[in-house]
């Protein structure tokens, strides 16, 4: 069924989101806080609003990518909501801590509209391709509309339950373990270029026997190079989410040395300038502590 | 061309090893320090010696998996080398320290024999069924006559050049990341769980997609499950890679800070009795540290 959907957040990954559901026979209405972003959806078929309010019909549809949980609070507002009304329905799919997941899911309720966490799993061309991974979590009937317009952007569609926080609890662990996994890799690889082992001749073992995926294959590329000068998500993005991290296990009360680790390398590569790289650049602060 | 091998250490990897030795038509003496291991192996064909020296032909070759740096260095002594002689070959399957491994060349040198550092990546069943990955270093000629010996027993094999310590090097690498894709799954299971999403919940998710390898699915499976009594790799082993790869990375000057907090993981293990659990059970005191 098509749908009146105002689409916020045109960023790297929100783009070709936005793509796809024009493409579905979505009605999409776009707006974005830094205008001139949207001339590519307005080719393909989209209108383009002055503001987030401007952008929504009364019991459509809003769908949010955005940048952290201030530009959702700032831009899915009450006026917002209440224009959009009994019926209408959220899909966000920015990541977001699921606190303020909950926290948004009591507000939307006030004004009969639906909630549902849907943090996506994809690198740009990933969604093109529609070959991304989305979790969803929120009220059964809310995720039973949200469901055909976001799945079939997405190859593996995983729902987490009712309790709303949930998939962006989810989503927050795939970053740290994505995180994680260039930590080992920048480890190991730098102790064995210090011992005469070139990177890349650990880096072909490993993606091809004990780490054959992608993530291992892609980001490991960039940490054998030691190069993180193609950005698919800038390093403050990924320190956001590790703080996200932090945030959520202490709300629990796990603690994960792990994910510290982490933060501090992230916030050590800012310190030292590398905002505008890659995040995989926190790999560069083990070459850095090596002397090299 | 069919081989005299004296086979030392009939451990669970070093038995199945053997036993592909001799199917694949070599004539196999097999030595362990332990008595009472042998039987399957001399009911396929093999002898058994009483010592490291008796099992060893002039001129042949000896394959040895043992435990640690000290039972390599126990087993295959001078007198052991001094009959082996001229033109014999030593495999050297253990996990032991890089630096060891450069050692033990330098003498088998004295004695003109050959010296192959060849650790292999795979659970015994993987032995068996030939679908594990070696990684070779030393002098060509040396593995030159050793790649018809032990490559038929993997699916991948790895060169890593010359210099003897390399494999070793790598092979640590390898046991570091896997502990560590264990420490991350821990932590994220574990902030899931006292969120409200099931472990098994995340462990499908993962598994399925960002992270579909056997390491993940198989240990994961351990930790989503905190279950660690089918013991695989032994935790004390576990422990004792952990320090080598800690002693290796000293050595060149190397930080390792994921592999610090991996070796303390393993210890604290210890200390809490859980030495006859799998290696696995490190993602154990990560539950403890939640208070689980």
């Amino acid at each position: 069924m098509s749908e009146k959907i105002a689409f916020m957040g045109l960023g790297t990954l929100g783009t070709p989101i936005a793509a796809n559901l024009i493409q579905d026979g979505h009605e999409v209405t776009v707006w974005n806080r830094t205008p001139g972003k949207a001339q590519s959806l307005l080719d393909q078929g989209a209108s383009e609003a002055d503001s987030p309010k401007d952008a929504v019909t009364p019991g459509g549809v809003i769908v949010s990518v955005l940048a952290n949980d201030a530009a959702v609070k700032e831009t899915v507002t009450k006026e917002v909501l209440e224009k959009l009304g009994e019926g209408g329905l959220h899909i966000s799919m920015s990541t977001i801590a699921p606190a303020t997941a909950r926290r948004l899911a009591e507000m939307h309720e006030w004004y009969g509209v639906g909630y549902v966490a849907a943090p996506i799993f994809a690198r740009p061309e990933a969604v093109t391709a529609r070959i991304g991974n989305l979790c969803v979590s929120g009220e059964a009937k809310a995720k039973e509309r949200a469901r055909p317009i976001i799945a079939p952007s997405v190859k593996g569609f995983f729902d987490f339950g009712d309790e709303v926080g949930a998939a962006n609890v989810v989503k927050l662990a795939g970053n740290f373990m994505i995180a994680a996994s260039m930590e080992m890799m920048a480890e190991a690889f730098t102790m064995g270029e210090k011992s005469g082992v070139p990177r890349q001749a650990m880096y072909d073992m490993f993606t091809q026997t004990l780490f054959a995926t992608p993530i291992f294959q892609g980001y490991g590329r960039m940490i054998h190079q030691n190069n993180y000068e193609t950005v698919g998500f800038k390093l403050p993005l990924g320190l956001k989410d590790l703080n996200l991290v932090l945030e959520a296990s202490s709300d629990v009360q796990v603690p994960m040395p792990l994910a510290n680790l982490l933060r501090d390398r992230l916030l050590s590569a800012i310190a030292k300038g590398r905002d505008n790289l890659d995040w995989t650049a926190l790999a560069q602060g083990v070459s850095d502590d090596a002397g090299l």
